[in-house]
């Protein structure tokens, strides 16, 4: 259905492997609880459900970051980073994101991921980032689980010339990070798909909506 | 940051409530699994994942439903539905979807999923209804779960003084359907949430990619 795809670079990140999966009994970062709900008919019924034991003290579990890198010279663009996750068992395609550390702000903690993860942030960067945009605290597969999480977007002012940033990673933290044409991301996951990468659903929605627009809307 | 949002009206699909949640020793549709793993340094790691029981034979969960209404004379529209989802403990807002049965294509389970959900297809749409994108298999939260989802694109097109189908809801099952133009989508979204409803992750997340390509590329 699609046009010859870009070139995207296979991620460089070194092997990491799955090696075994079983029941877990005594779980430390998640749990299943059981919910019992009414309906709307009056019926008392059952629903089973995943849960973070970490939650923030706001209610709110994770920030993703949609970054906005404004270039005097060249097209929009945003970065996505890839890392290994060993729940898809392989890499993935993903938008900067985090946990919310205990009593930050959603928007403080996004301002933070996006440095640690990509580099874009801290000093140099000083007057040249600003959140334009925290939307709803939305639920993140709500028929399973009650993680949930808010979508920040921060415009970036870059500089000609200006060299890409370095992340700054903890010690056993695999990422790297692609800069990508905001205009091509649809056509760059299907790429990163091609490779055998998996891309965050909310990611993959996010570059669906924006083809969406080009193809119907404008 | 937003202008006046659009007027929407509030779900009357009754009431539900959660009353009460458990640690769940024994569940029957989700689990907790331990996974052993061996990072890039080739350092072995745990990794806490839920997954869930149910997974269809191709090895994906579910799929989200993204129809494109075509009608001779309104806007390019998206049915979205609400439904009180226990794990969010109120009414989210989503997408169509639902989980792939046992030997079901995702595109299948679309289309059906789309009927039963809305009521778009069946005999009074044949051949109006047309899979135009089946999206990767996208990952719902790969930090946390295995679960995972494609977004399918389906066109349909509508006829002039056509009346809105009825869904095919099964008993018990409590959905509200509401067309909403495309190009509002994130608007209307932001009108649901102030009346406390959760928008789900991905539709924020379609919706927002819309409405960056409006605001920023366009």
């Amino acid at each position: 259905m699609s046009a010859a795809l870009p070139q995207v670079k296979p991620a460089s990140l070194g092997k990491a492997t799955v090696n075994k999966s079983s029941v877990l009994d005594s779980p430390r970062w998640v749990e299943l609880r059981k919910l019992e709900w009414t309906d709307e008919d009056g019926k008392d019924r059952l629903w089973e459900v995943a849960s973070r034991k970490t939650t923030s003290k706001g209610g709110i579990d994770a920030v993703a970051i949609a970054a906005l890198l404004k270039h005097p010279s060249r097209p929009l663009s945003i970065p996505i980073i890839l890392q290994f996750r060993p729940p898809a068992g392989g890499i993935c395609v993903e938008l900067p994101a985090g946990l919310i550390d205990e009593s930050e702000t959603p928007e403080v903690a996004a301002v933070r991921e996006l440095l640690e993860e990509t580099g874009y942030g801290g000093e140099a960067f000083e007057g040249r980032i600003k959140v334009v945009e925290s939307g709803g605290t939305t639920p993140s597969d709500p028929g399973m689980t009650t993680a949930n999480m808010k979508l920040v977007t921060i415009e970036v002012q870059l500089k000609e010339g200006e060299e890409e940033p370095k992340a700054q990673l903890d010690e056993g933290e695999h990422i790297e990070v692609r800069v990508t044409p905001l205009k091509e991301l649809y056509a760059h996951l299907q790429a990163y798909e091609k490779l055998g990468y998996h891309v965050d659903a909310r990611l993959h929605h996010y570059a669906a909506g924006i083809d969406i627009a080009h193809r119907y809307l404008s």
